[in-house]
């Protein structure tokens, strides 16, 4: 599986795990019976299906061109691919004739639309041929091939069916002869990464170097000077200082990569790119690939991260500003920078088994990540704000609905972020109820994981091998638990601090059937308090209790405004199963303050400070909030002593 | 002088008022020194006077069109026409050769670019003759033609010179045939209200009553349907629905002034407008007009004001949003729309003199209004924000310099914000040493007032008639003081409590020449909070000495970021007078606590509470940050118990 020295484990795929406990398989349901359908009707309901039916004269545009004389509709190909994506995972959990005869109409009307030189995508085509590959810095060409590529490999790997596959193989051939460092070839890269990733799988799928080559090209060539970039607009007789983003950092092409030190830019862009890095460097075995994805991995989750693991405050930029930016009310926060950071913590734990990669992994799925997902499978969250005064809600589409797919093949694929494994080495990164099917050399594990994770700390893992079998178990041990984690193997204690190597319990001894390990990590409230360099989290606390972040959400504390509850530092929070609200979930509470607003009537300002109040708190996990209509919300809660 | 019921004061024009106290003598002789001649001269670096030179074809763009295919060049008539104004002021302290030719020769561009029937806007003249007076909403010419008109009557109140006068009265009877009632003319009123407030001053100045009557059917049209802006996009062939602000409540014209209730849109286009309804609702005796103006009053002081007098929160539509929105980093608060609402609360004083209104005017002018000017006179805020990270700083110039000579008129004309004077009542409203001449019926009487406010509350007044006389000298006595004032005339002691009507200390009697009131103001160190409805400064507390707001600015704190500091709730708040701190200042001081760093290195969440350390606070006046470089501020401290 390795086939190089960095690349130490290899993610199980989803196909070889069910989900069985009750949080992953509710919403792995919502997203199989709800999500995937209703994704596909919006992609009609939006003419997304018809702009595939290349027409001349073009039809009119369906989202007009902006302030920038540009149109969204231009992104449409990836969200056609990241919807065949995921609605290839649902077919892995069963199939459905349905929903194969709308991708294979999709197919013949990507089939029909391809020049015969390969070229494929659908604006150009359709509208300015004569323009194609002249703007990689904004039109998203790469891209867009990029998500249709995933969504071929998925869909081949579902169904055997070669025919989308064989279009998009014939793409990449045209992709390959265009960019690449041939005198007649364009030096060019993606303006928004993202085909690298779906290169290294097209090369893991067919085991093609030119793949892999491709990849590199584009990995190694980005942000040389010149400038490929300032060339191509010169080429197309634009002004490069014209550029409304005005620096490359936009698109992480300031520099070569290897030389990145500092997260930039937009943060899709850039985890995507950082994604494929590490899964680059794992396969070339590439050391300065390594230690860059291992600085700016640093530099994200130490300077840059909100406690949801949403990324990228900024609406202007969607993305990146300064260290310690992180406001709340207006954070960006895309749902799909948080999607591309758990592929990239992925990545991370193929190079290097550390429970800080699986850590922030987790913490996207049940945070940041999940929040983008209505209860119902049908809403979406673009912006994860950690404030709001109840203006900001989910919507039901988007113009540019790149996360609403990102969490449907997310959730479709949960199974896959449970498990590595690597030479005589299985480990668990996610707890939650699953059953998996494990091949560890020429033997086979059966792995069932039972507990009432996120909601209950107590695992129970029973371990099946094929055949008594010698291996290290490493089960990751949350840091949040503090140390506190106990653990037995068939009823029998193992010292969970002598046994942990970087976040994971390792257990070495020969596996028969039937054994058994228990894990009980501890699921106390906690208290969560940001670096004192966050301005907007100074005098405040988040709530926490496992890996879910917690919020206050003013339909839960209707008595008063949630701006105005202060969580005394001394208060003990307690621990409510709720199991009417939300479908189940489990509150905090806590005894608070408020501010009375008796002595303001008709006052701005006064020289006294407002008389304080008893109050209740109540929290719920934060991916749960807006469901209930037009809230106000906030993570971070105002604390006293 | 009130020639109907409702007008019970006049403002004392500043030709009567020699401003002699340290205070405003600073920075009036800064505004004339420094910032009227440099303004000028940026009139010229950016072709501002050569763009009144009207030229077949027209010159490129100074300023290029923006995303809104609009450039703010088409404003220039009016920032001509208010440095024309303040440089008038500057006349009146003083004769200058320069400054008159100066106006002189733009007088003579006026003139020549004047058309026949009257008509002079240069934009339109020069660029689109054929378009004028087809977009009201959205192109400035009744706004630009209300300051030219300002500017005439400066300068011929200053020099005698009638020829601006002349040419703005041709323009403004073009006007007055163009708009009104008839079958015939455009009933259409300003997009960016300001000719209200000009044609009132005109009316004053001429007592032609066709000038009164304009001003009254721009105010008695406003909002009517079916709607002006409407009917004139229409007309134009546009969409009036195609409206980048899309709701008329950006200018006010959302329903008939008399109906409005909410303080609604464009900030200061709805304090011009108020402050001409204040006016003419003093002039006509209209009680609607009165009461929309008090209703408008209380909603824009009780809701939507910054504790520095700044008003409008969002940049967007450089004014309001909802009830109680004031965030302090991204605060618009416009230095216009606080200069704005001085002009306004002047004209309230006209219809009731009511210490409320003039307490605003005094906090505007020693904040939110007086910060926009630096310390020497030559850079400027155009936003005021309460709450900065250090990118935000003055700047020297602006596409739309409206700001500029807005600080520039107001400080140079500032004696007029002192005193009223009506039926046997002269009206003290602001101290700070000023010597001036009052006309009070028959006779005459100076007042000589000395003080070292707003520094020290002590205050002496000296009243010289030119022969006995029995007045009413109304002091105002600010309501920071809470009722703790001392008062005396000519040494002995009087009731501060039962001689209150209103804010104002009512002394009636007969005054002999000679004859001192001496006020003492106690000035201790002030904790101001905010309405907990303001979400922005929940848990903060602002400081105040007088009617001077403080602020932390990060050089006098330089031990630990502004951001990180808080204030005990029970700290003794100290007095420092610093002679040599930027230029003379008191400084306020105080054992405050921050939040130790040590613990967090590369760490961005703990589940530890930050530890404190004690620190020292000081705090500036408000209007003297940003003279030292970019730094961090805060108006809004964090506080503590």
């Amino acid at each position: 599986m390795a086939t190089q020295a960095l690349r130490k484990y290899d993610a199980v795929n989803f196909t070889d795990v069910a989900i069985t406990g009750a949080f992953w398989r509710e919403r792995l349901d919502t997203v199989l019976k709800h999500t995937i359908p209703s994704q596909y009707e919006k992609l009609v309901e939006f003419d997304m299906i018809k702009s595939l039916e290349v027409r001349q004269p073009p039809p009119p545009l369906t989202i007009p061109k902006n302030n920038h004389n540009f149109t969204t509709q231009i992104f449409w190909d990836s969200d056609i691919g990241k919807w065949i994506e995921a609605a290839s995972y649902a077919l892995r959990h069963g199939p459905d004739k349905k929903i194969e005869q709308k991708i294979d109409e999709i197919t013949e009307l990507l089939a029909k639309a391809q020049r015969p030189d390969g070229y494929l995508n659908c604006w150009y085509i359709g509208r300015e041929i004569d323009k194609r590959w002249s703007n990689l810095r904004d039109n998203h060409e790469l891209y867009n091939a990029g998500h249709l590529l995933e969504g071929a490999i998925a869909y081949f790997q579902a169904t055997g069916k070669r025919k989308l596959l064989d279009v998009m193989e014939r793409y990449i051939d045209h992709i390959a002869n265009t960019f690449g460092p041939g005198d007649v070839q364009k030096h060019g890269y993606p303006g928004h990464q993202e085909i690298e990733i779906a290169l290294m799988k097209l090369y893991r799928l067919t085991g093609d170097k030119r793949r892999l080559d491709l990849c590199t090209y584009f990995i190694n060539e980005r942000g040389k000077q010149p400038h490929y970039y300032d060339a191509e607009a010169q080429a197309r007789g634009d002004d490069p200082k014209k550029y409304w983003h005005k620096t490359y950092e936009y698109a992480q092409a300031h520099k070569p990569v290897r030389e990145q030190t500092k997260v930039v830019g937009h943060a899709v862009r850039a985890f995507y790119m950082y994604t494929a890095m590490a899964d680059l460097a794992a396969e070339l075995g590439d050391k300065a690939l390594k230690k860059a994805c291992e600085t700016l991995w640093r530099d994200a989750v130490q300077t840059k991260m909100y406690v949801t693991a949403g990324f990228g405050p900024s609406a202007f930029n969607e993305g990146f500003t300064t260290d310690y930016d992180l406001p709340n009310d207006t954070a960006y926060a895309e749902t799909c920078a948080t999607v591309a950071m758990i592929f990239w913590a992925q990545r991370m734990l193929n190079l290097d088994l550390d429970g800080q990669y699986a850590d922030i992994m987790e913490l996207g799925l049940f945070n940041g990540g999940l929040s983008g997902l209505s209860r119902d499978g049908t809403t979406y969250f673009y912006e994860n704000k950690l404030e709001s005064d109840g203006s900001h809600t989910r919507w039901a589409w988007h113009n540019c609905p790149c996360c609403t797919m990102n969490v449907s093949r997310l959730v479709a694929s949960i199974g896959g972020y449970f498990y590595s494994v690597g030479d005589r080495t299985i480990a668990v990164h996610l707890y939650g109820g699953a059953q998996a099917n494990i091949k560890l050399g020429a033997s086979s594990v059966k792995l069932t994981e039972t507990s009432n994770y996120p909601w209950d700390g107590k695992i129970k893992i029973k371990i099946d091998p094929d055949a008594e079998s010698k291996f290290v178990l490493k089960l990751r041990i949350p840091a949040w638990s503090h140390g506190k984690t106990k653990a037995k193997v068939n009823g029998k204690a193992i010292n969970t601090k002598t046994n942990m190597a970087k976040g994971y319990l390792e257990i070495d001894r020969k596996w028969n059937a039937g054994d058994v390990v228990t894990l009980d990590i501890p699921m106390p409230p906690r208290r969560i308090y940001a670096n004192p360099a966050v301005k907007a989290d100074v005098g405040k606390v988040a709530l926490a209790r496992g890996p879910l972040v917690y919020c206050i959400e003013q339909v839960d504390n209707a008595k008063t405004p949630v701006s105005n509850l202060f969580l005394p530092q001394k208060a003990k929070v307690t621990v409510e199963k709720k199991q009417k609200l939300l479908g189940g979930t489990v509150v905090l509470k806590a005894s608070a303050r408020t501010l009375s607003r008796k002595q303001w009537e008709g006052a701005l300002y006064l020289d006294l400070p407002p008389v304080e109040l008893p109050a209740t708190l109540t929290a719920i996990p934060y991916y749960q909030w807006a469901n209930r209509g037009k809230n106000p919300m906030r993570v971070w809660i105002n604390e006293k002593q």
